[in-house]
């Protein structure tokens, strides 16, 4: 199964899907993503996330509501991890905030 | 810029997540990936496609509609690649249609 699946017994779902391509420079990247991971994990309303990376980065985190993404997005760690982000590691991204409306699984 | 951005323009978007676990059965999977992906480029109501795999494969397409999102996946050649998939390419995979609500770009 894909790791730390949603728990999609929550009532709702929202994701953020951050597609990026990185720059070259690499100093403190995986220290900070780690990181902002672990403290994305312990966020109220936080349900799951998957990331991968080749040409393009994806990550799709998964949350129980809008405002739990807005509270996540204005943390103030968060938000120093963004900006040295924009200077430092990321050539482009975008952000996006959807609703989840339907999902299958299998098997 | 992440490639095949979808073109935003439009007036509504909404998603796929793809988000899957392969096997290690790889007879065909490459080239039906490919031509699933050159299927959907040529749908009506596509926007744009990313995909990433790592420990995970994500692949996010968008798409200008419900309508499209359905189309796609009711295509007849698109219906059998889906069959084998779930026969012999993936361990596991979760599909999640989802309307996007805001966006935000770098730079």
């Amino acid at each position: 199964m894909p790791k730390n699946q949603p728990d999609m017994n929550a009532p709702a779902c929202w994701t953020v899907i951050f597609t990026s391509v990185r720059t070259d420079r690499d100093g403190g990247y995986a220290e900070t993503a780690g990181r902002m991971l672990e403290l994305a994990r312990s966020m109220p309303g936080f349900l799951g996330v998957d990331s991968a990376r080749e040409e393009v980065g994806i990550t799709v985190s998964y949350w129980d509501s809008p405002e739990a993404i807005r509270a996540w997005r204005e943390h103030p760690e968060h938000r120093a991890a963004q900006a040295r982000g924009r200077k430092e590691w990321y050539a482009s991204f975008t952000t996006r905030v959807c609703k989840v409306e339907r999902e299958s699984r299998f098997p």
